[in-house]
């Protein structure tokens, strides 16, 4: 069961730029900035209630995030749902024949356990699900 | 001043399937339906706390939502963010040079004002702002 929208990503080149953006023009602060190595992005959450905004940029060109901003540019990225039993979900969805990209839950940010699930079973869109 | 994410706009071709899925796999179920005759789309809001999904499709083809479809596919369309004051808000990003879709605000779903402010100004993310 998908409890809530925890955030939406938003992938942006420039990750510095993007948050003085929002802080000037939207009155909207960053909460929290992390650096996720296994995903090789650097994330910031800005400060809105419940559902937030999480700005990422790629950390290397080796990241999945890198290739996305080349062929797509920036722009709305994924959304993830928070859930109760993230292990048991991603079981359920797997028996209804969804392409896991992570069969196993990862370590995200905020402490997270997190897991996608690929673009092509959800209709167009890149779906998160994380557990905390 | 951005309050908070209001909804998350999702673009779907077959919006009856794409409920059907959201109940289905993953137990989020629709809360209410409309028909935005001035954006010429049909609206699903799923039953989220806070935050919600807002399933549109076009319910002609003249509408723009099935331009976006037929040369982006199904996928994330837009994001909504709440505002107080939706007339100063318009202004205030209006003197910051952001093109505005909408310089006055329409009706929009849930008996709210809304308008929407241009991807390019927003980094790549088509923006709607609503009040209350």
């Amino acid at each position: 069961m998908f409890t809530k929208i925890d955030h939406i990503g938003i992938a942006v080149t420039d990750i510095e730029a993007e948050i003085k953006r929002y802080e000037k023009d939207y009155a909207v602060k960053v909460l929290l900035r992390e650096n996720i190595e296994n995903q090789k992005v650097l994330v910031a959450f800005l400060d809105l209630p419940n559902t937030t905004v999480e700005l990422l940029a790629p950390s290397g060109k080796d990241s999945t995030l890198h290739k996305f901003l080349a062929s797509r540019g920036p722009g709305l990225h994924h959304i993830c749902y928070e859930v109760k039993d993230i292990v048991t979900t991603l079981k359920n969805l797997e028996d209804k024949n969804y392409k896991l990209i992570d069969k196993v839950p990862r370590h995200g940010a905020r402490n997270s356990k997190i897991a996608f699930i690929h673009t092509s079973s959800c209709n167009g869109i890149l779906t998160e699900l994380c557990q905390y």
